[in-house]
């Protein structure tokens, strides 16, 4: 048997379940694991061996009836995200040591369903700079795992965690998810309180999941009150039928031959089990959209840095600075063209993806770029987080390097249930025939 | 001399600076005139004298070339905003001596400008509901003072403090700006980050500013760094010339004789003094506005609400369960329309506003209910709150009872400067010849 530190949330659930595992047992295998890799990918932030183990005890003495759907489930959150025994500290030197005492909405809600909260992940500053923090990609130590929730997406693939929380303001969940081949899930925009994690954008910031398979992001969707208009069919056939969009949009430009492979081959795979796939481009109206997400985060963040711009501007990143300063130069009148442009095209995506069971699109230029100062490039993400529609990265591919290059599933908003059930099927196609697989 | 607790904030800045004041005479005669108010008033949910004192002592060691713009100056804080040395409680048996230790962004700003902070205030269930707390109106103790910052806007009208922090979802700032015959500022959605207070709707949550005095909020708006893209022009003639819009609403049929009647006076004295006054109505296109944001708010008051449903259910109130049981049965595709609705309406309100100097439209229905039961009706404030625009209430009417009654001013967004120096000029009318008087 598998040693329990690589089992999913689900296999997890399934032995807590049957009364093969304890939580306890559970818990001293990844704090084990834990310990061996931290000194290479060094994904934590804080972790509290002890904290964990009682916490996990006092799981174990709950009666079986009364256990949550989340039952022992190892959670990793990323150093952004509230949690009331723990501290939160942004990779900020003004927040060193700083522990708010309260959890986060997200955090509430998961304990409440029994999850065993194992520690804080390493994020670039305030989840808003691409200068990465000390986090390796676990696949290659020489490269970065992505960011801004580079410890989260580290984690999970490393098998330190079968579950994360991150966030995304522009491609904060879904590039780390593609950089270390794990599933990445950004929900509809204010489908899950953000209540309790740093503030970048109000418009943009979105929750993200990760996981080692859908399953698991299913059990979170429904912890998480996700609910689709319509309950989604469970797809009995495969990909067989299925209306796919391909989609490389206005910035494709940015493509790099692992991108352009991986799209290829995705695009293939699906086409040769049976599914419809038709390739299209954005309307004109949409050329704006990498742009204004610029413009909203930029000016956004003049509102949001500017108590710690006040109180400690030496410890700031020089971009955050810059932010507020608006050495960017755009004005109100700027900022609410983007802001109104952006709402504008909403429901104009909503109209193009409710004619695809889901849209394929890039989530990555390329392979996870070497070294770890740079956490790499949200153009192909920022657009869907302007958007506020839900984004799956499907890992699946290998690039000229060895590397993981996922694509990512979107659709319109609150389709999330669905395009979970889409984006199970894709992966177990492109899961078993991508050619990637995992050496950890 | 009047006595300290009787100065606004740009008074008491005044005798700090020439040194007839220190911060603590100023703390103890605030502290004197609470302890003798709170019994009827009942505004304070928290009100720590020693910390007070000390904290006023400490700023009053702070070399005069060192002190902030709002040095010294007392501020109250509604109690669902973070406050890190005091318990922040949301008016929730849940929250009961819950202290998070961390300051909201605006405590922040606040406090680095060299602000006193006093205690907190007292408030709505989350600011959520429309359940009074025990506050009273300081004008009639057998009425309402409004929610849901009714302890912010009956402090500052009763001399408990210059300054109180509020929110707005609906109408929780106008209203009780209204109530209680005090300056009630909303600033344009996102130009001030909402960081740290209690989420309702991430797309509503405004913060709120009471003052006694246009001056102090210009105080505020300098210290929040509230920037309209053109330096607002200060206004040297009152009134005239000024081009005024006047616009009822579509929910006019709300409006008691002390609405209408106020309005009558306000605009007419405009004109009398020389300003160009135009009636209008809204376009048709803005019919549903009231319905969407009742949509939205009830909507993202169930995400905003789960974590506390999860957990603490009993203790909810049972408004806030139904949102999160969807009682209201709107469904997800009921929720973009209002919310892409609303968000087109938003330029187009702006490309109406930009034909005037300000548009004057109702605050409230009419004078403040008898009882403390409930906080009144927020029917004239959630349309505002829905399009972002800043709004300053503006007092100096009274209602068939004597309670005060004002009316609101508002414009396109990001012209909170601008609006800040009508407010002024109206202010000083009103004031002057509205005939209401606070005795108090």
């Amino acid at each position: 048997m598998a040693e329990p530190y690589r089992l999913t949330a689900t296999g997890a659930l399934a032995q807590f379940n049957n009364g093969s595992l304890t939580v306890e047992e559970y818990a001293t295998s990844l704090l084990q694991h834990i310990d061996e890799r931290q000194p290479v990918v060094k994904a934590w932030e804080y972790l509290n061996h002890d904290l964990v183990l009682s916490q996990a005890r006092a799981l174990d003495q709950i009666p079986k009836e009364q256990r949550g759907p989340l039952h022992g489930v190892a959670i990793a959150v990323k150093d952004v995200i509230y949690t009331k025994d723990m501290p939160t500290q942004h990779n900020s030197a003004i927040y060193t040591g700083s522990n708010p005492e309260i959890d986060a909405a997200s955090v509430t809600i998961l304990r409440s369903s029994g999850a065993l909260i194992l520690g804080k992940t390493c994020t670039t500053e305030f989840a808003a700079t691409v200068k990465g923090p000390e986090t390796t990609n676990p696949h290659d130590p020489g490269r970065t795992p992505g960011g801004s929730s580079s410890g989260s997406g580290a984690a999970v693939a490393d098998y330190q965690a079968p579950i994360a929380l991150g966030t995304q303001t522009g491609g904060s969940t879904i590039r780390p998810g593609s950089f270390n081949g794990v599933y990445a899930f950004k929900p509809t925009w204010g489908a899950i309180s953000r209540e309790g994690q740093k503030v970048y954008s109000l418009i943009l910031d979105t929750l993200g999941l990760y996981a080692r398979s859908v399953e698991d992001l299913k059990v979170l969707a429904s912890v998480f009150g996700l609910k689709d208009d319509r309950v989604p069919e469970v797809k009995e056939d495969g990909v067989r039928g299925l209306r796919f969009g391909v989609l490389k949009t206005m910035v494709w430009e940015h493509a790099g031959p692992g991108l352009k492979d991986a799209m290829a081959k995705g695009v293939g795979l699906l086409k040769a089990r049976g599914a419809e796939v038709t390739e299209f481009e954005f309307p004109s109206t949409f050329s704006k959209l990498p742009d204004w997400h610029t413009i909203i985060l930029k000016s956004d963040g003049r509102t949001a840095f500017r108590p710690e711009y006040l109180t400690a501007k030496d410890q700031l990143d020089q971009s955050l600075i810059e932010h507020v300063e608006e050495t960017h130069g755009y004005t109100r009148r700027d900022y609410l063209e983007a802001y109104d442009g952006v709402a504008a095209l909403r429901p104009k995506w909503d109209e193009i993806a409710s004619r695809y069971d889901a849209v394929i699109v890039p989530s990555v230029p390329d392979e996870a770029p070497e070294g770890i100062a740079s956490t790499g490039n949200a153009i192909f993400n920022s657009m869907w987080t302007a958007l506020h529609v839900p984004v799956i990265n499907v890992p699946g591919f290998g690039g000229q390097n060895g590397m993981p290059i996922g694509l990512s599933l979107t659709a319109s908003r609150y389709h999330d249930q669905a395009l979970l059930e889409v984006a199970k099927v894709v992966g177990e196609v492109w899961e078993k025939e991508g050619g990637w697989t995992s050496k950890l």
